[in-house]
């Protein structure tokens, strides 16, 4: 039925004064057709959650990605595989624990957010001040009402299909510890920022400011923090918090970089992360984008050998290390290739999970809609519809996109994201092989089309590469 | 809607040789619409999963559970509250953890099952060697092949209404290890007995066999035990456990009891186990339990308080401890009231989690069996239908169900119960109030008209009380 439709889709293209060559747009369509029934992307997925597991940024762990994604890489067959190196802040949990110490003693199921303090051995008891949410603790006067408190900033988070939940719900992780400390709470709980009612807590980065107050930091999960507001409704609640960590200063991370080689020296990048979080395989985040650009790329690869015929443009496929504790290796690969970036074409990383793209986002110059809206066309069989002007591209790309590089999201359901989100739970059973393979599809399209485009996106060009 | 269809029910009932007086069964009415506009049941289970939270036999907890029961049921105004006290073994577990060690490092969630011994600080570590089923382990050859090594009883669970399927799963829980050590092996691990696909592992008790050799055990969330699974695809796994518990000869517990007196001296029991394993709430197992027959005791103290008129028989309600560990509260009691057994007219339990009671089982003598049907006929505007003559009672009532007491089941829709059973996860969030006041008016309707029968159901009696 879809090839029916991809079929018919090209049937009825216009033949001239089209972005794309008819031929790259035919092979775009092989390519999606293939797609769907391959299974390489889910296989990608199923190794690394399984070979490697867990791949905390700057851990040996992450390291052994490293290693695997080299060895896969090059089994596959690309060009140039190889690590860019760099070094991060290292941080690690090593325990966690949370007890009502009085009224009702009990233990309570909480997660360290990422780059908290560790409370010492003696741990931190104090009693609780609930908050609605991050808003409410900043309207508290800074008049020491809270010396001595552990601040509990008990924010939910909207279920939503495009994420947009997140963006407001995750401000209080680091701002419970940031806004509590200037009000002279010794510690900062929060709700965990996910949209679950199981027993996972949800971890993540959080920030400190510079001079500010450090105080030890950490999410419940949903149901502890309805058990917590409770007990509260009960009267005062005194609680436990203890918390050990362990940081470096320097520790190795790096991107890994594999390659299908164009006929110039442009560059279309596709990509997602290595690393994952701690607590779950990260199945879902980010092994999925590994999988399904991998996937998208041993696609093109394969069609390239076939064909004999390289595409335009350089297929650059990048597995970011460390996207989890700040977005380093985006940053780190925006600094080392901070002179090439004026021949990056187009860019996208995959970073949202394992639904189904359902929306083509761009960010392209004015006159390179024509160029987003035919994507989106030709992208339409697989159920994804044009979208807006405002991509992000994924968090990686966040340094290249601010230095022009045009970019696209192609945009996934994330309506179950957060359910799993920087838990536990993040495992490879959660994954949806057919998912999977609709993700490879758009990203092969994408990736090749971009790649033998008739201009770049950046508008105003005559010639590739023309800035 | 229902409240009219009681009364319809009510008036379509044959006036003349019923087993309960017409004036019972009015009664029974106007129980059950209250019972259905009636939260005491819910609030209990809130306020015992809050104010003591987990509450494992043997404990500080449980003792602090039966501290506040006794003053919930006093301050509700029941006559007789107290304890009857016994003593237990006790075991907790203090730490666990699995890691595959070779060849892919990671952690794998795990929980001891109840009564293992721990590893030792060296842990243990060993090859694992995988059964489809404990089945499989016992057509093992007893000849040491498994000389050292971990076996992985990797036995799945089917889901089902009335909760077969435990039956058939759980027998792995004492099996593996005891099978296992029986051909050498060194440590025995399951796939949790449960339904769901979380990652939570499912506690529960294991017996060693007396004179075998002990063996750690302990069983692997639905997750971890495929990821297992599919590192052992790729080839041999060594893994490390290690497990730490703390057992004590003798540790306090006890049934907590409270009385509606009748004008005579025979028993309807109905009751529900005050304790829980450790790691979650115990909310649906078996707070549940504890609040429904809370909730129809109450509601038929004030009935009595109400019309001045107490019931024909008293109505005992039982909040057994230790049911987890061995069923030592139902145990306790058969010998503590060995000498009244005989004038037990009826007993219930209420323990399979929070969901809505579909079937009323009986086990009732042969020429009983009108008033199993008469029940049935009047808890049907409930959903409730008439089920077999092969009823269990509930874990705490085997004892006293083979000593000749005539027990009920009002059996529960257990489709979600092993999904969160003796996991982390079993916490209020997952009980609806709407579910637990039908299980109050089921309890209350059962307990008010076993209470008033004109005869006993244990057949052949002339008058009450008769053996
Ligand atoms: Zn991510
Ligand atoms: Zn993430
Ligand atoms: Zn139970
Ligand atoms: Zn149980």
């Amino acid at each position: 039925m879809l090839r029916f439709l991809l079929a018919a889709a090209m049937a009825v293209a216009p033949a001239a004064a089209q972005p794309f060559p008819a031929e790259a747009e035919e092979a775009a369509a092989t390519l999606m057709a293939r797609a769907l029934e391959d299974e390489t992307g889910y296989q990608v997925i199923e190794d690394l959650t399984t070979e490697v597991g867990p791949r905390l940024a700057g851990s040996e762990a992450e390291a052994r990605a490293r290693g695997w994604a080299l060895a896969r890489l090059r089994s596959m067959g690309f060009e140039n595989v190889r690590v860019e190196a760099f070094s991060i802040p290292f941080w690690a949990r090593e325990g966690e624990a949370l007890r009502i110490v009085e009224p009702f003693p009990q233990a309570l199921r909480i997660t360290a957010l990422g780059g908290t303090v560790g409370t010492g051995r003696r741990g931190v008891t104090g009693e609780v001040v609930r908050f609605e949410s991050l808003g409410a603790l900043m309207a508290a006067p800074m008049d020491g009402s809270l010396e001595g408190k552990v601040v509990f900033v008990d924010e939910g988070m909207t279920r939503t299909q495009d994420g947009s939940g997140y963006g407001v719900a995750v401000a209080k992780r680091s701002g419970a510890a940031q806004e509590g400390a200037k009000r002279g709470a010794i510690a900062a709980l929060i709700r965990s920022v996910g949209t679950d009612q199981h027993r996972f807590p949800h971890t993540g980065m959080m920030r400190y400011e510079e001079d500010g107050e450090k105080i030890p930091t950490a999410a419940l999960s949903w149901p502890d923090a309805e058990q917590l507001q409770r007990a509260m409704e009960r009267g005062p609640v005194t609680v436990r918090l203890d918390l050990s960590v362990v940081t470096e200063k320097d520790a190795p991370s790096g991107n890994v970089i594999a390659e299908i080689p164009g006929r110039t020296d442009e560059v279309v990048l596709i990509g997602a992360h290595l690393d994952s979080w701690d607590l779950g395989t990260g199945a879902i985040d980010d092994a999925s984008g590994v999988g399904i650009t991998t996937g998208a790329a041993k696609l093109i690869l394969d069609y390239v050998a076939e064909t004999g015929e390289p595409p335009l443009r350089t297929i650059r496929l990048i597995l970011f290390g460390s996207e989890e504790v700040g977005l380093l290796g985006g940053k780190a690969y925006a600094e080392a290739h901070a002179d090439e970036l004026g021949d990056h074409v187009a860019a996208a990383e995959s970073d949202f999970g394992a639904g189904r793209v359902w929306q083509l986002e761009t960010r392209f110059a004015e006159d390179a809609q024509e160029a987003g809206d035919r994507l989106a066309r030709i992208l339409a069989p697989l159920g994804v519809a044009r979208g807006g002007n405002e991509a992000e591209g994924g968090p990686d790309l966040t340094a290249i996109a601010e230095a022009g590089v045009p970019v696209v999201t192609l945009k996934q359901n994330g309506w179950d994201y957060f359910d799993l989100h920087h838990t536990e739970d993040d495992t490879l059973d959660k994954v949806d092989p057919d998912d999977i393979a609709q993700n490879v599809a758009a990203y092969a399209a994408f990736a090749w089309l971009a790649a033998n485009a008739e201009e770049g996106f950046r508008g105003g060009e005559a010639t590739q590469g023309a800035q």
